[in-house]
């Protein structure tokens, strides 16, 4: 992915406003424009760019699943949530902005996300094409996908996690928006059914590598490398994988998804763009 | 509109689930399902039927209008905003089921609306028109509309707003929906776009007279009556525009908004539905 033609887009999506709206657009600017990684938008245009050649196409659908996940991080920093204080290196968004305007600026982003991928949706060639794409993003981002995952990460706050409860959670709350990623990058781009299945697939694989990585992570990082406090999930009491498996198993793991994630790359041609982001993924340090 | 099939659908539309997704998806219910007065889908539905027979064809727009309009009651009424604990005559949401409970369930109710409207799309015979329709929605929902209203009415907090602010507050917050209710079920309906261009107007018009007997309902109605706390804007020393006009010339201008709102609607054929709506509106007591 291009980055900066993209961070161009994300911008003009959220321009600035200059007297009643100011207020919530500052705190959306300031959210979504603090600099994250934009992992699910990178996969979702190497996705499309095993199909197409150019990228400029999925960049309303990239911004809307960016606004998803950056509105799911201002929520759950709230104080009644999470109560994180450090996001991305800088203050939380309610810690900025204050409380009312977080909330906002969430609700905001959420549906800014719906507006970009409508509008693409009636400047579209193929308007059923996009209508799938937007049908596979706001499952993923809904109470069978994501809110799914967070609303039973609150099931199990001060009460005892087994094994399957982390795999559920973790399958909603993190996976699922990496897996759409790659199918709406699939499905935008002309992919069978078939190819459709294996991006899926590959959505899994990594979100599950992504997801051992946070929890080694939230333990061996520094708070510099990571932009938000360490150790948190051993204050929360949270039940990781990390704590299930012990370090050492849970490098092991994280080495062969790695090699199943290579497997499922190697499935498609022209693959170079998507293996080199797959490799950044499982190599990151933050 | 028929009142129980489209209580039938809206409850449909989020089902019950049994473990992990429960505490989220049983505070949206809670809310979505408290027997509001369904004033923006009847609307919705009224409009349509001025050009088409049935109305079934409406119900997941209409339901995602209302979805969008419990969201933002839930988020409202949230402590760092209104704090309000009352809202439809029972406990707000996040009495009822915390404040993380509640703050989920309004993002999964928004996040629903879009579902719902998308899956519409998937099925429609004509998918450009379901995005045209799913535009005006999620425009009056967004920064544009309702939400720049909110944020324009944080920013007055504790602060003298002017008649001019109190007039973009109202428009964005309180009309924009209700706009969008009539112009939605113009579209779906086929109708021209002078049609729709009406539509809008009458929802200006019905905008501003709902608001204003807001207003009056919060100094004269009872608790019982109204369903939430009465006297709420005198407490959060709030300019109104009964404050700004006085009873009795907010009383003529809604006679006034009640004989353009009758004009309007006079000028469609096969009215009598969306007439019968307008007066039951322009005359409530809650």
């Amino acid at each position: 992915m291009n980055r900066a033609p993209f961070e161009n887009f994300l911008s003009e999506a959220i321009p600035e406003r200059s007297s009643y709206e100011a207020p919530v657009t500052r705190a959306m600017r300031y959210s979504l424009l603090a600099g994250g990684k934009r992992i699910r938008p990178s996969l979702m245009v190497a996705a499309y760019r095993l199909f197409q050649d150019q990228e400029a196409e999925v960049y309303p659908y990239a911004a809307a699943l960016e606004m998803i996940h950056t509105y799911s991080l201002i929520h759950d920093d709230l104080p009644a949530m999470d109560d994180d204080d450090l996001r991305r290196g800088r203050p939380s968004c309610h810690i900025a902005h204050g409380e009312a305007n977080a909330i906002l600026a969430g609700d905001g982003l959420l549906n800014q996300a719906m507006e970009l991928v409508v509008s693409a949706g009636l400047n579209a060639k193929d308007p059923r094409q996009a209508l799938r794409a937007a049908h596979s993003l706001f499952t993923a981002a809904g109470i069978q996908g994501m809110i799914g995952g967070q609303s039973a990460d609150l099931l199990f706050e001060g009460k005892e996690a087994q094994e399957q409860d982390l795999i559920f959670i973790h399958q909603k709350k993190t996976a699922a928006l990496i897996r759409t990623a790659l199918e709406v990058g699939g499905i935008l781009g002309g992919a069978t059914e078939e190819e459709c299945k294996t991006l899926k697939e590959l959505g899994e694989v990594i979100g599950y590598a992504f997801q051992l990585q946070d929890d080694l992570l939230d333990v061996f990082a520094t708070v510099e490398e990571l932009g938000k406090p360490i150790g948190s999930d051993e204050k929360n009491g949270k039940l990781t994988f990390l704590k299930l498996y012990g370090v050492e198993q849970t490098r092991e793991t994280i080495r062969e998804l790695f090699l199943q994630a290579d497997g499922l790359v190697s499935s498609f041609e022209k693959n170079e763009e998507l293996q080199t982001i797959v490799n950044e993924i499982l190599n990151r340090r933050s």
